[in-house]
């Protein structure tokens, strides 16, 4: 059996002088007449380790032929290194080819453009970038998990196919099993699989209040979908969601747990993916990746008003292309003031203007404003959404009149008002824009292993 | 601010004679002319604790009033219990009532049937029974992410939506943007929103392997999806699947794998949700629950090949249902013989005939079997089906042609021949298979919070 790098780079001490066997794959090779150095790696660090052969292997007219990327194993003895950079390297004493088969392999050690990796989806985690992201996106998911299960929430997988909307807004992809290549208009969804029209799931927020108002405090963290036809930076038709929710709690509640659950990944993420964040943090200095996320850490988070936020907008000595305005949503500029020139440090915006958000979030004692929350942070916006919920059968069920909310699909919704029902709360994070938050890469294709995109469903 | 129940009950010291405040709802409530007796549980734990309170309480008329299920805030002080099995109990010095309007609740507390339950499955998870299941489901997740992560596998996010069907097998949901009740047929998939026609994934094995050969060691949890027009105990339309894949690991070091996996979550299971299992223990006495997953635990798996399961079976003094048979599949009384009656034991059942397994599957030396490996357990039949995967690229595209897969489609997956390849192996595991067997619970409706089959897709 093989050991992982990971374990040899993390114990040089006792593997000094060792004998070790690895398998992985080859990032660069460089041959001279009696010798070689092949810089390996195995996936399980980002990290590579030098490995030195001679002509003293018997098949070392074979060994220098072997392409980069070739999967290869390797016995040797692990020594100190003389040159290079490297403290440690192998002496090898075996060297394999694991491939059949060995192409000349289509990404060469060099930079490649992004979007040409894109089209390598399915070899582009090999690259030393997207090692390095997608294990930040997994360390990144083991830390929610962490978070929620040492506070005592309960993690709940919500349906991905409903017969709901969810926030009655935004364009949902419809699943079916109707062959509609032999099926003339009308559609009798009768005879669909569920017997009725279905869509994928745009939130698993109503569902999650459901157990909220069974176990005090969820979370969900599952895929969810907008069939928006926008090809921006940030949008992708599949992306996952965390949504919380926690009973027995108001905005200023929410707030807190918000600032709280988004300082422990980051802590979280600063820690255990080190020489990730290390490594992008190098590739992209211009952004200070480390230094606005260990800001990030140490800030207090402000809080204002929308109404508080719009007029200081509008007293910013600013040339704005969207002006500020009362009862309207922030632009990306607005954000941006507020987070990264004004106060320098994460900013809720709560109360906002009733018109412009879901049907329910709880209605404020002025009648005009929500107890709506969203959380902006510097260099990359708003990172998360929330409220407090309409809690108050009538109110709740007023306002799904007022915003043509169908109320039959609903009832199970508002009979959550109807039967021990209690103040609630909860807010949703964008797993992917956390990523680009903490990354500081910037499109939404590069930290999705597989991103799905208008007229893109490619692997 | 409350705090949690389950903070109490495990520093009954620390809080003892001090005053709490706990939010939460009503399980039953008992009423005598000058006092109460109200058992509360807020979702944190699966223990209920009881609140005395008396007509010293100003509002002792209204607490009187409260309806099973409803939302109440209690301050009072941790006290010994005088009568009763409880050991503690809460004093009331104030009950505030939180629900606004307090129907009366349609679950009381007494035995209902689990039909009646999955149609308020909105308000079941607040019923003991579902508190225990969903709370295990939440904390088998939490295993499975520690045991991987601990491992040092990489948690990947395979696609939903796909323009392939995983496996060749089995019947997909179509995934579109397309209005069907304006359309005629033909229908143009360029029209589309992906510009192709898309379904939703079955398996995220084949992305799954582009991970592992660039991490050496990857897994997925996510949602799965089969258009199965089956109606039975054991099927859903959405179900959630851990797929592990392993690079440099052949079919012997997977069932190692799949042994250890399996045994450290039901150990974590058997110590961090042991209420819970206690719970479920007791209220199916005749299942042996606990007796039963320890001895998983103890156990060793057993290895035998398709072949000699044959050959096992037909010798078997039994009168079969479906007589066994050398190239076929094994019916569920089969597997049941072999794990509860012969070997009493797990048993890995491998080299499977190749007609009846998937195509990427290795090919045996023998040119009759592959590679594969079903995992069956005492008492719950087939828990895990793996297989070392066809690294031989031409052996691949053989098999590919000779069972009609695709090839344009899965170019990608080929290519991981091409470049890099080498032996991998990987499992695929079904979880709500996985906690059907743990809670014991028989029906997979009652271990997913809103179970989608045919014709139901309610919530």
């Amino acid at each position: 059996m093989s050991i992982d790098l990971k374990e040899i780079m993390e114990n040089t001490e006792l593997f000094f002088l060792k004998k070790v066997k690895l398998e992985g794959w080859i990032r660069s090779h460089r041959k001279q007449k009696t010798f070689g150095f092949i810089n390996f790696y195995d996936g399980t660090t980002l990290n590579e380790i030098q490995i030195v052969y001679t002509d003293k292997l018997v098949n070392f007219t074979n060994i220098q032929e072997l392409y980069v990327g070739t999967a290869i194993s390797v016995e040797g003895i692990l020594v100190k290194s003389e040159g290079g950079s490297q403290t440690f390297e192998i002496s090898a004493e075996n060297i394999v080819c694991e491939c059949e088969s060995c192409a000349e392999y289509p990404i060469q050690p060099k930079r490649h453009t992004l979007e040409f990796l894109r089209e390598v989806g399915h070899l582009r985690p090999r690259t030393k970038l997207f090692q390095a992201i997608f294990r930040v996106r997994s360390i990144a998911s083991y830390a929610i998990h962490k978070y929620f299960k040492d506070k005592g929430y309960v993690y709940v997988h919500t349906p991905i196919i409903t017969a709901n909307d969810g926030e009655g807004a935004g364009e949902t992809f419809s699943v079916s099993t109707i062959n509609y290549a032999q099926t003339k208009p009308p559609i009798d969804y009768a005879s669909d699989f569920f017997g009725k029209k279905t869509c994928l799931a745009v939130t698993g927020q109503l569902e999650g209040e459901c157990y909220a108002l069974a176990y005090k405090k969820i979370y969900t963290f599952g895929p969810t979908f907008r069939a928006e036809n926008s090809n921006t930076k940030t949008h992708a038709a599949e992306f996952w969601m965390i949504e919380p929710e926690i009973a027995f709690c108001d905005l200023k509640g929410l707030m807190s747990i918000e600032e709280d659950f988004l300082k422990h990944i980051v802590k979280y993420i600063l820690v255990h993916a080190r020489p990730e964040m290390e490594h992008l943090n190098k590739i992209a200095p211009n952004l200070n990746l480390l230094t606005r996320l260990e800001a990030l850490v140490a800030s207090s988070a402000v809080k204002i008003t929308h109404e508080e936020a719009i007029n200081l907008l509008l007293k910013a000595d600013k040339k704005w292309e969207i002006l500020p305005k009362h009862g309207k949503d922030l632009a990306r500029e607005h954000e941006k003031y507020l987070t990264d020139e004004y106060y320098k440090a994460p900013v809720f915006v709560y109360n906002w203007p009733k018109d412009i958000k879901a049907f329910y979030m709880r209605m404020n004692d002025d009648e005009k404003t929500v107890a709506g929350v969203d959380l902006l942070v510097p260099g990359a916006g708003e990172l998360m959404g929330g409220s407090q919920r309409e809690e108050r059968i009538d109110r709740l069920i007023s306002r799904m009149d007022e915003m043509h909310i169908p109320k039959d699909d609903l009832d199970w919704y508002v009979d959550l008002r109807r039967y021990g029902g209690c103040r609630h709360a909860g807010f949703g994070m964008g797993f992917e824009r956390l990523l680009i938050y903490i990354t500081g890469v910037e499109n939404i294709r590069d930290v999705i292993p597989f991103p799905r995109t208008p007229g893109n469903c490619e692997f």
